[in-house]
């Protein structure tokens, strides 16, 4: 079996659960068929499985280091990243007008999933170029696009998107750093940004940093941000490289994990003019910069999502081939051992991987066939519905997984047993690198003050309508079959719970409290959304089982009885969080710093 | 403030939460008062920061090698253990027969805290020897311990226990560790043990195995087990060193924590005979090994507890220095930032970790008062009672805080933000620690095992009635006071709830059954004993308000706050898990191997 992907998921998922070949039917999809995103996604699984994933421990002990003021990356590095240019997938998205390879975002998510399970760290760098390509592209002028595109979609240039500050982690209406005018087409960039991944490397041959910063005379706050791009590297006419543009690297940030992106301090104009280009208008940056933290908060949840595949099958794979103990009531010593996978404490733990994994991976795939959707629908209706509907559980798809996956992670750790504690096996590797993820695009609780202080009330309340909207459709459709009508009318009354603990936050006078527990509120939230995704996975394996001649009936089986378990064992979970935010408990709220240890 | 030890809570656990006095006041403790036992507590602590502490970001990095066969251990490792024996503490519990300090267990545990929490791995080597030196000092012959135990307690020589093979991880019954008579007093052992923490180190003088190993003609399985004194170097008379016994190093294990313990695969006999001296009887090894395994597995949640303190207090520091963003409804972008500790997320994150450490400190408090208490009583009756409530607490004193204390760091991290995930911070390295916990002394899974199908079921019940009995008494006691009276009534709910979940289990047929959900049930039986905790402690701490001239008002404050957080966010868990437990869920039960991935 493979170590990074279950294609036979991939397949469900795409052809079985969402339907792809809608997508794909689109005039400007012309170019796929299910046979061509097949071979593309052979082709992609060959190169993940060749030099990303070979490399992953390898980068883990033998991270880039600060040298001379520079950073050096281990080629091992470079080779897989050339590979992915070599293979076009930095334009996968892109159209044809920019030599991409007009992927819909539905495909090239389930593309990026094989590089990043397989190697998340790697993958960090060209998901940073992509993404920041797509601001360039949906904001930048045409003379930026023109310079800036064509190398970056080769893989030539890499991206960053640079916000924090030392001081201004969260907060970015606290960032400091200054752009001045100047009588020439650029502005003067002065100031220090920090946790900037690939923010230094040498792996491309220029680095395109986009960069927020304070026109001076601007409004205070998250009102007067600008968005900039700056490169390492001066770019001359004809694109050819010129004098370095002062972006000084101060060193490099040691990490728990993820440790082949280089995470870097970096200083803009220390050592002299460093220049960079406005994007659109001044002090909208903040709602350019967001373009690229949506795709990065849902890229954040797909990283998850994948590094507990990773150490799901990995775990899976030994359990089934460690002998260790026999079953409760044997008790003959001499009888043979069984191996672990008949204890059921081990199923249990893998069956938790499988809904989290598999719960997750769903999720990733329903938002990015949003994220389509969205774009080739022409009734603005429905394209607002769409976008509403994304924007409500953009803060799911970020932290859900960041959560449940990490929990995974744990879990593969467990089924190895001491082993699973070693550096010799790799799912203590994908338990750090996955501990990244509930901290950076937005820590846990921003999410959760994201999806119950803003989402849920925004419009009148209606992204939360149209979220309600569509997973009762899933519920009445569910409801048609007798084996799932059970689970249908579970998932009827968790909604019932939701709503109430929804309106009795939005009852209460004082912001602070109706806040104060919107972290437990954004855990329950994403229950309910991936018991909706395990909801719509058991139709399509109830549909998959009643056709004739059926050849997959262990993996539909599979499927139901991870429905069950996410319904039996979490969704369960749920009660007691709904109940606790809907009483507006002020227990923490009301906490004093002297209440911890009496000074 | 001590970044090892709130000293107000151990006083507060020690002088009115239990009621140490009454120990202290046995004869055999005649050389302890209150102050006394409070400088032996300043020395202790003072060695802990000043050796233990200072070097444990050291020995993560600069972890012991594996060099021409032998290890080279860092000399800060040394140093510390040459204070810590130099201090007495290896002899801490030792009669004064034997040159011991003769202290009560219950203080012991205070002492171990500190050195614990400044630096588990360093911390190890000395509870291993203390531990096997217990062995020897209750099974031993008077001329094994005549001969071993005076340079173990004097920190000289260390011990270790050597039950874990390759293929026999917690699978003991399946140990081939071989064990021939000889002519001699000795027996010629051969075999091959798997993660022996300190099995080889260049820090003692020599090194005490206590091996498992089977003597041909035995029964097979774990009732053919018999146990070995198997030292590193061969003891003459008069106790000089003679000839190297054998015991080779094939290497050291590399674990992603608790770095500074070496863990080790040790080959006996491999090279030339390896002499060990048989304890008490042939076949009884396992049952002389389980006084060791109960006073590591207790341990084992100490560690826990400790490595998550190490994280509250870090986390707690930071968290009131730190500035970042304004709280909700602040529209100011100009007006100050606060310190994060305001904001209403990292208090529930603090709070949380407060719940779980000192919840978990109380525990294991008890459980050692309770290892006094039995030692103390004369009545047969009552010594078996405590007996009974001591089995029946150890699996939930190992596993609950092993799984909750592990949050509890993960949380940590959490408040630090991305600090907290760089190698530049403490708190990842606290998380890494941790993770053991959950592996050795049995995992997890086998914990909730012991517990439902053996601990509860012991003596038709007996165990689990007098568990009910203790903390029924303290229900009562707290439904005396008008504050505490309705986390009172709570607890004796979700006692009603454990009840009925453990007579439904009982009431099945299938044994596999049965035990399907044991894990479910071992966490929610240690949420109600953590929550019987915090009831103590809400107690205390309402009496010591209710005082006159309370300097301490913020102290119990704290207390009733952290009892209604563990009942407010906490306890309601544990009624889907009681349900789930009860309704004999076989999701998981009858899951097989197919239904992963489909193949």
């Amino acid at each position: 079996m493979s170590m990074i992907v279950d294609r036979r998921n991939v397949d469900f998922l795409l052809y079985e659960v969402f339907d792809t070949q809608k997508i794909l039917s689109a005039p400007i999809y012309q170019n796929f068929d299910r046979d061509a995103v097949t071979a593309i996604l052979d082709m992609a699984q060959a190169i993940a499985e060749d030099k990303y994933f070979s490399c992953s421990a390898d980068i883990d002990v033998n991270e880039p280091r600060f040298v001379d003021g520079g950073v050096l990356v281990p080629s091992v590095i470079k080779d897989a990243l050339a590979a992915y240019a070599e293979a076009g997938f930095f334009a996968a998205t892109f159209s044809e007008e920019w030599g991409g390879m007009q992927l819909p975002w539905h495909i090239y998510v389930q593309i990026s999933n094989l590089f990043t399970c397989a190697n998340t760290s790697i993958n960090s760098y060209a998901f940073l170029t992509v993404a920041n390509a797509n601001v360039i592209n949906t904001f930048g002028s045409d003379a930026q696009q023109a310079l800036y595109l064509p190398p970056m979609l080769e893989g030539r240039w890499f991206g960053t998107m640079c916000l924090s500050e030392p001081q201004a982690g969260s907060s970015l209406a606290d960032i400091k750093t200054k752009a001045e005018p100047t009588e020439d087409d650029y502005y003067r960039i002065t100031g220090t940004k920090m946790w900037i991944s690939g923010g230094d490397q040498d792996i491309s041959e220029n680095i395109i940093h986009l960069v927020l910063a304070r026109i001076p005379g601007g409004p205070p706050g998250v009102k007067g941000i600008s968005l900039f791009i700056v490169p390492k590297i001066r770019v001359e006419s004809g694109r050819s490289l010129g004098e370095l543009n002062n972006v000084g690297l101060s060193g490099l940030i040691h990490k728990m994990g993820n440790r082949g992106t280089t995470n870097t301090i970096l200083n803009f104009g220390e050592g002299g003019e460093c220049r960079g280009y406005l994007i659109g208008e001044p002090h909208k940056g903040l709602q350019y910069m967001f373009h690229m933290m949506n795709e990065a908060r849902i890229a954040v949840g797909q990283g998850s999502v994948m590094s507990a595949q990773a150490g799901y099958l990995y775990s899976l794979d030994y359990a089934r081939q460690r002998p260790q103990g026999r079953l409760p009531g044997e008790k003959e010593p001499s009888s043979p051992q069984v191996t672990i996978i008949e204890h059921a404490d081990v199923k249990r733990m893998l069956m938790a991987q499988k809904a989290y994994v598999e719960g997750g991976a769903a999720l990733i795939a329903y938002c990015a066939q949003l994220i389509d959707q969205e774009k080739l629908v022409t009734d603005s209706t429905e394209k607002k519905r769409l976008a509403l509907l994304l924007e409500i559980l953009t803060p799911v798809a970020k932290s859900w997984p960041s959560e449940f996956c990490l929990e995974a992670n744990k879990l593969a750790i467990q089924v190895l047993g001491g082993y699973g504690y070693t550096r010799e096996y790799p799912v203590e590797r994908f338990y750090r690198d996955n501990r990244l993820n509930l901290i950076h695009e937005g820590t846990h609780a921003i999410h959760g003050i994201d999806l119950l202080g803003r989402k849920v009330r925004m419009q009148g309340g209606a992204a939360l309508s149209v979220f309600l909207e569509e997973i009762s459709k899933s519920v009445e459709d569910g409801a048609g079959y007798e084996s799932i009508a059970p689970f249908a009318s579970t998932l009827q009354n968790t909604i019932t719970n939701l709503i109430e603990a929804s309106e009795a936050v939005l009852a209460e006078d004082s912001l602070r409290r109706q806040l104060a527990n919107a972290t437990i509120y954004l855990d329950a939230f994403g229950h309910v959304v991936i018991a909706w995704m395990w909801l719509l996975q058991s139709i399509a394996a109830t549909e998959g089982l009643s056709g004739n001649d059926v050849v997959d009936a262990h993996f539909y089986e599979g499927k139901l009885k991870a429905c069950r378990f996410f319904f039996t064992y979490e969704l369960p979970k749920t009660k007691a969080q709904f109940d606790l935010v809907a009483s507006l408990d002020d227990t923490c709220l009301n906490a004093e710093a002297t209440h911890f240890i009496g000074v």
